[in-house]
């Protein structure tokens, strides 16, 4: 991988296998990331608890086993990346080892979190190098049957963004995101979580309560369920394990979004109650989606004028990426 | 089409076009509907209020009129079933005209609540035979513009079946959903009204309020928004007057779900605040979309065994389309 420090166009995307990547976990993003990368050239191996899953990443020609502790030496004796692919419940553990066979090596992670993640690597491999990151792609499906090479592409992917975050590991990890077609959102990892509590998780409790109110009319309504039910409850199909390992990682942002909504959908039920109109709520959420579908429709406009390495590129970057814009290379 | 009474067999379903049909109204519904009956060989025509969409269906080979009267005349000249294809908004002033000019043609509708519609032909038209519907089919889009011919392929279509229905207006109105691909689903209207608030009209609210929290919280939100956003909030989408016509003409049901689906997030909130967890509602969301998924996902049960007009074929009828069981003639 490139590890210059001035990367100013798209051209300059850094594709060279010269740096190994260590996946740890081959569920459904592990496992994509590690078919992803293999296509683009990478030198890619990976490690997971479940011989099944290992097995199926070895049929279908990739590098993986179940001995932690020896593809953590390797990935020591390579200087590879290592890519933290579990759900957030199980890294502690997995953190420890990391510290233990593999010090050196720059860490980053796939997990939906980042304040979590970056506490508990400060307390569990406090002298790791790590950038976190966390793409924005996914299926209500899980397990390396899901895994897709072009799960990532186009897809948005927040690379930890701070301050004090060294230059040259944000360039690793920002063209890893770049090799597998994604684009590149810089941030802090606490407007990150509030972001994501927003707009990731806090759709999975609506959808919930959305499905579980439909399911407890009547099968008569399930018959009748069309696009927006199928659409609106779609998330709440993914495995329960997984999505509370992911909201509750994110209490604190979660609770504050979840407030929010229930104070919205209370003012809605007193003007229908008071008023039978739903009038306020219905143009608001119009006005939301419009400037959702502005963003999402048009050609992401990339972060320019910004030397990574550079005073306060740091700070740069979170502010254009503030504007919705992504860094490209 | 076919006036008998006894249909068993899917290969009875009435596809002769020896009935004409005469759609008021033709925006999304009732200009698709207009374009798959023209297709499926029937005598359709129809009137709008807008000019431009009475030249928008002419333009592409359809029978349409801006004027209303003279379109009534000739329906109940050629003793067309009438279909109400406005929003609910419009339609007290439509039915006295139905009432002036067509009254004994056959009437029925393809709005989204029935008890509202069934009581305002009540007090318009109430010497019309009306016998309400309502498809389980849409997008986010409107107008002429987004019409599909296809649009009720395999979609649930509501025939309102009460126990004084008259038993050969059943069949014509039953019969004019499965000549558009559609199928069958007899209820009655209040138990449509209850279901229909839970599985479409309720996903509009938490549609919007999602959309709204997600808006609010920044443009770095709406950026890395993906998957469970875009679709969470798709009906968000939607015109916000024909969103707003729909849901407060359903005011009451939509109240009670409303207020179920608050109370389910609240329990949430507290759970997640006091202790963390989201586990009852992310698997009660689960269970549901499961159980949903079973019957989108597997062929269509049909209803066997009833007789249209037998003593107790309405009963019969709504019971097994209580078991999620539809009519295919």
């Amino acid at each position: 991988m490139c590890h210059c420090v001035e990367v100013t166009a798209a051209s300059a995307i850094p594709t060279s296998s010269d740096r190994s990547i260590c996946i740890l976990g081959l569920g459904l993003i592990g496992g994509s990331l590690m078919r992803a990368l293999q296509i683009s050239g990478h030198h890619v191996f990976g490690f997971n608890r479940s011989a099944a899953t290992v097995e199926a990443a070895v049929a279908s020609g990739h590098d993986a086993s179940t001995d932690l502790v020896a593809t953590l030496e390797r990935a020591a004796a390579d200087d590879a990346v290592i890519v933290l692919a579990t759900p957030v419940t199980t890294i502690e553990d997995l953190l420890g080892e990391v510290a233990a066979h593999a010090p050196n090596c720059l860490l980053t992670d796939v997990i939906s979190v980042k304040q979590a993640v970056a506490d508990a690597v400060a307390r569990h491999a406090p002298g790791v190098r790590y950038v976190g990151g966390h793409p924005m792609a996914g299926t209500s499906r899980s397990g390396w049957a899901a895994t897709d090479p072009e799960l990532f592409r186009d897809a948005m992917w927040m690379v930890s963004t701070e301050d004090d975050t060294d230059p040259s590991d944000w360039l690793t990890v920002a063209a890893l995101a770049r090799a597998v077609g994604a684009l590149v959102v810089p941030a802090a990892p606490d407007a990150h979580d509030r972001a994501v509590a927003a707009i990731s998780h806090l759709p999975h409790l609506t959808a919930a309560a959305t499905a579980a109110v439909g399911a407890g009319e009547s099968e008569l309504a399930l018959r009748l369920a069309a696009g927006s039910f199928r659409d609106g409850t779609r998330v709440a199909g993914t495995a329960p394990g997984l999505q509370r390992a992911m909201l509750e990682a994110n209490g604190i942002a979660l609770l504050n979004v979840l407030s929010e909504t229930i104070d919205r959908l209370l003012a809605a039920r007193d003007e229908l109650r008071d008023h039978g109109t739903v009038e306020i709520l219905v143009d608001d959420g119009h006005r939301a989606r419009l400037a959702y579908e502005a963003i999402a429709g048009s050609d992401p406009v990339p972060i320019t004028g910004v030397v990574v390495g550079d005073p306060g590129w740091a700070q740069e970057m979170r502010r254009q990426a503030h504007q919705a814009r992504v860094w490209l290379g």
